[in-house]
């Protein structure tokens, strides 16, 4: 399709395509990764108590008492803090406001595939770096001149975790670029790198509410930085929007900083959880890769992947097979809750079954 | 400020201020044209019903059910239909997906002074065209090379209405550009142009629920037009956020759709009042620009706008100064609840009259 009145940049565009929201109400959908357990009630609470005439009133363009919350959360100040409307608008921000520079922004060749597209968005020249064979990060590989690094840490799809002091080498061999370290994963298995903003004044970590606080629906995301990096996301989301973050999302994750007790049970029990899927699927003859994250990267030796994602969907189980090079033999499986977790592995044991294999 | 990290645009974004939200609860505020009404309770029982577990899952990306609902509304088809997270994020899709031409775009001198933001936001070249003296719009006056057109009609911060034969006569003379309305105040006293899109390819029509649906604090907006300038903007979308809507905001939004009895009250009562602060003001010497929005503007021959509008806070009632040529001798009044209304009147009365004015 095209347009005589579209902008140019709009024939070039190949949006993201995020995992399927189907609307079929049996399905065990373990391909976003989204929280098999709700959040907690005082979110609920908190959203309720703002259900009101308040309504009609804009919410506040600054969302201060969010970023008092997250601060006092972290040990930081509001002035570290950036809120938005999901990590992903807060990530499209950081491409427009921190990477359009004359050198290419380096990132995985496996990692988040939104990526390419704010790429694509903002016309940011980038440069892929491979993953080692066992798709960790290599730092060493990003001695090359580039106007910023981000990554995915857990990385995404693969779960595999990089170590803090990777990443401090990453940040004192970078001075001159800011590197992102996008957190969505971080509270299933990882420690986060806000501990040092303080010392580097070129990390801004990113994090989101959709995963280990159970709030996908609510899209809020958060960044996290010196204040000079908060800067530039702040003038570029005030000369797009002004008020991202409506009334109901403020007040529930507010709520959902407050109760460490429901975030921290639900982190551990779908960390135990994944181990146990994790064991599961190797008895099955998978490869899995170690996660730090709600979600395995799977592979299995004999059997194509993208067969046996078709073969689980035939049975109401969706997963997510990405058709790309080095990673199309996996396959992304969400951890769910237990019942959830069981009838996947009862079914992928059926499927391998059926096509001749014993363990 | 300036800092290293940052994109080379950052150094140059003068972002929007929005009209101040302060936190003070007993404040007349009369300054960012809120509606004085709450939302349908038919809205707070729809995002009431939603508040629950599902809050873990992503909402619809598509945002089908509610462009669903606004189709039924206007008569159109769904695939005419963009929803976004404000008006003001709809807007600045087209911005970025439309306007980025080599010829100017064109605006009127006085409007909504968020159009220049976005143009910086987007390295989109602009150029102003005035008003007429009245401050009405002289469609024969944009008859030149441009990248498109856009307009609010009403007009802000004026009110005046710019009649649909008008707007015809543009959409037919500028059958190379995309036409831009941006309708924010069209319930309060105009007719939407919606029912031209499908005769004009080259019309979009821009509108939200913050003002005559009472729902400013819950962020939801949405474009009317021809499939192919809808497609423009959801790739767009598609590349910086796929879920800007979250599911509290849809189930609100269907539900204020479904709610006609409430929506028109509403907008008779607001209009009714208008009037009554319209003649209020005159009886005070004030001139007045007829209005079809749920604002007035305003400017009293004898007495500095400033200076009035800072008298008016002292008794703490706050209205909006726009410091800008043509328009630094008016203030914008937002028509608030009966009793709002008369407390300004009273309040502009004694300020008056404590500076040797009379009747």
């Amino acid at each position: 399709m095209s347009n005589r009145y579209w902008s140019p940049l709009v024939h070039r565009l190949t949006p993201y395509v995020p995992g399927e929201q189907p609307k079929l109400p049996h399905l065990i959908k373990l391909n976003t990764n989204e929280n098999p357990y709700g959040p907690s009630l005082k979110v609920l609470e908190a959203i309720q108590a703002e259900l009101s005439d308040a309504l009609r009133l804009y919410p506040d363009p600054n969302v201060e008492r969010l970023k008092q919350a997250i601060a006092d959360y972290y040990r930081i100040t509001p002035a570290q803090v950036f809120v938005g409307n999901g990590s992903d608008e807060v990530l499209a921000f950081v491409f427009q406001g921190l990477f359009q520079h004359p050198a290419p922004l380096l990132f995985p060749d496996i990692t988040y595939s939104f990526y390419p597209v704010y790429c694509g968005l903002y016309s940011i020249d980038y440069q892929t770096v491979p993953l080692a064979e066992d798709f960790t990060l290599r730092v060493a590989d990003y001695q090359q001149p580039n106007g910023g690094i981000i990554f995915a840490n857990p990385n995404a799809p693969t779960g595999c975790l990089l170590p803090l002091d990777d990443l401090e080498w990453l940040l004192s061999h970078h001075s001159d670029s800011a590197v992102v370290v996008d957190e969505a994963y971080i509270d299933f298995g990882g420690e986060t790198a806000i501990a040092l903003v303080d010392r580097y004044p070129n990390l801004l970590v990113v994090q989101t509410l959709s995963k280990s606080r159970s709030l996908a629906g609510l899209r809020v995301g958060f960044a996290v930085g010196h204040p000079e990096l908060i800067e530039a996301l702040e003038r570029v989301k005030n000369s797009f929007n002004s008020y991202p973050l409506d009334r109901l999302a403020i007040a529930g994750a507010i709520a959902a900083f407050d109760d460490r007790d429901h975030f921290e049970q639900t982190c551990q029990t779908v960390i135990a959880s994944r181990e146990t899927v994790r064991a599961g699927l190797r008895e099955l003859g998978f490869k899995v890769l170690p996660s730090a994250a709600n979600f395995l990267f799977a592979h299995h030796p004999r059997y194509d992947a993208g067969e046996l994602a078709g073969a689980l969907r035939q049975k109401s189980i969706i997963v997510r097979h990405f058709r790309q090079p080095r990673i199309e033999h996996f396959l992304r499986i969400t951890v769910g809750h237990p019942e959830q977790n069981a009838a996947l592995l009862a079914a992928l044991s059926e499927i391998l079954e059926s096509r001749g294999w014993s363990a």
